[in-house]
């Protein structure tokens, strides 16, 4: 998609005179300039509050801010009432676990591979199982149905790994977990920015996302409910903006979604995140999941003609992403090759556990190193990185030559 | 402080052709463009994300990020560990509400003119107590020293009065809460962008205020909390960011203050707070407090001129800031009123409740409207504001002229 990398300012950044080469998409992605231009456009202007007014700025916002909500509803397709802005996935996440009073022996099924706000939320108020995956990252169905059959209160799936990049067959594992009477939530912070995916397959009851992995602000997520699943949770928090009525000793919730958005909101970056969705509208969501799996099974190809690389799941026949993640065999750390990378190639990967250190852990005995791609980078930028990791690698390793 | 005006892009928006008098910064101010600027360089750069890996672009924004801690700290006269960055200040307070686990019997004295913010979440979790103010807007000093004698758990202060522009002595409320063993929150959100306040002077426990009141960006707030008090604080949001390590079926908690930031932050918002909290002091907070106590004056003194107007409390002797609030004599529904300002002049002002419902309700039957300035309002401003009002209400109230 080279046509579409003049639009990101970021991408013409620089490290000591180096251009930089952004692998890390996974964590956050960069911004369109429309992007940012929406996000000034708006302080620049009488950049008010929302809801709290008769005066003709505010409903201007207000218009703003509530088309956003429709976007949304249009891109995962449900109703605007069923979009509630929060901060972030980890937030909404939260939001659940917390509003739907779990009580300790509540069973909650979780991934084995969850991001740590998928698990977190969950094993601190109820009873956890794990939902495990087969050697090759695929879910083992017949241990999920097994777990099923013990009537879970909630199972929180995740849509696609942010350590593998590999994709549960969502609409199947929803079902199956609706059919035993389950609430399903869905973490697709990894998902929604490259795919189509709608909350009616498979019946999904909650879904939570981020802006800023899919060229948007920081400080924006969403957190969808099915309409009768918000009607019933309990809001945590409380204050202006979500009440129709305070006495001093009582209060009225207003409607959803609004119950659930105390407090000034974060404007500026609902209108922002409108203008990545129009972005990513324009280009193509299914330009963007075709480019996205392509880049996907390079990237994993170009891994697997390394031997000094143990590919964390490399079965080339799963559904996935364009997000990688490996273990360097003999080096256990490797905070020193994230480092040479980003210092002397302008090279940004990440590094660590992936906030999903059980899964991890049980993967690696150190660390990994994950390379993930998104509309602007291309199969040339991955043969770049993988070539300045054959360079650190054999230096590192102390070994005459590691490439491929 | 015209020399200032022309930094604030949002002073030249206009509504049909007429320039926009904006009069509502006590629901959000507008923002000085080297904080529109510095959002835009985060996001035009490579906006990647903080304290998650080892690369030179994480370091740099993690120690910007970081950077904007230790600002804050020293605004309000802390150490850096006791900020924690939230989304605004109703997170702030609910936060501590719930944190702090009270019972059901656990007392809590809140502000009569309290927003909702800092009721509803106390009201919903203990027994609350109402701190009554006298009808000149002052505290009932001796009522607030009976209810201490029950010996509150909390004593929930409201530092300046959103409808009334009124400030308590906080260093005194404070120390005689403390005198009693309570633990002291201070609503600060109408204070800090006007205001010296330092978290010494009374021995504050947790303090709350949001960046978009005081020339910042929405979506980013902050919670100080006595490091003690933070240490003992349950966080309620877990995910990733928050934890040093994570098994299945347990986990370690970061050090503070990170285990109240989970899930990716508002990095953008935060290093935007950092330019806001910079122009502040680069303007200098006592001359700021300064034109906001002259103009508070100088709001009342236009107010009571007009018969028309019943201001909520109008003793000109107490310690003020530029927020007034009023009732109009015959008119119970102020939306014309807001809107006619809006439309036809230009000005924007706030009505209704203002998030303060049984306070306002109990000091007029109908709406208030409130008029409130910060350091891009002048005295002529104020003057241009009443003149408009005065040809609404002639018209409105049907009487030959209500000027002053």
């Amino acid at each position: 998609m080279n046509n579409i990398t003049n639009e990101f300012p970021g991408l013409n950044a620089e490290i000591d005179g180096e251009p930089v080469l952004y692998l890390d998409s996974a964590a956050t992605s960069l911004k369109p300039k429309v992007m940012i231009d929406a996000i000034s456009r708006y302080y620049s202007g009488v950049a008010c509050n929302v809801h709290r007014g008769k005066h003709f700025a505010m409903e201007e916002v207000s218009n703003q801010y509530e088309q956003v909500r429709y976007n949304v509803a249009n891109l995962i397709q449900c109703h605007g009432n069923e979009v509630v802005f929060v901060s972030n996935t980890t937030e909404a996440i939260n939001m659940v676990a917390s509003g739907l009073e779990l009580q300790k022996d509540d069973l909650v099924l979780v991934s084995e591979n969850a991001h740590h706000s998928n698990l977190l939320p969950w094993s601190s108020k109820a009873k956890t199982e794990i939902i495990v995956s087969l050697p090759n990252g695929a879910i083992d169905i017949e241990q999920y149905e097994r777990l099923l059959q013990q009537k879970p209160k909630v199972v929180a799936l995740t849509h696609c790994s942010n350590v593998t990049g590999i994709y549960i067959d969502l609409e199947r594992m929803a079902a199956l977990a609706k059919s035993v009477g389950a609430i399903v939530l869905v973490d697709a912070a990894q998902s929604i920015p490259h795919r189509k995916v709608s909350v009616k397959s498979g019946n999904i009851d909650f879904m939570c996302f981020s802006a800023h992995k899919m060229l948007g602000p920081n400080g924006v997520g969403v957190l969808y409910g099915k309409a009768d699943m918000l009607e019933s949770l309990v809001p945590q928090t409380l204050g202006g903006g979500m009440v129709d009525w305070v006495e001093y000793d009582s209060f009225r919730l207003r409607k959803i979604p609004h119950r659930f958005e105390a407090g000034t909101p974060n404007i500026a970056g609902v209108i922002g995140f409108g203008a990545s969705i129009d972005y990513l509208n324009r280009v193509g969501i299914d330009v963007i999941s075709e480019h996205d799996r392509r880049l996907g099974h390079f990237i994993l190809k170009e891994a697997k003609k390394r031997d000094y690389i143990k590919v964390i799941c490399d079965d080339e026949s799963l559904d996935r992403g364009a997000v990688l993640s490996f273990a360097i065999r003999g080096l256990d750390d490797l905070d020193d090759v994230s480092r040479y990378l980003s210092d002397s190639y302008g090279i940004i990967v990440r590094n660590g556990h992936l906030c999903a250190q059980p899964y991890t852990q049980s993967q690696t005995d150190g660390q990994v190193l994950r390379v993930s791609g998104y509309i602007y980078n291309s199969e040339e930028d991955i043969k770049t990185f993988f070539s300045a990791l054959d360079e650190i690698c054999t230096s590192m390793l102390n070994i005459s030559s590691v490439s491929a």
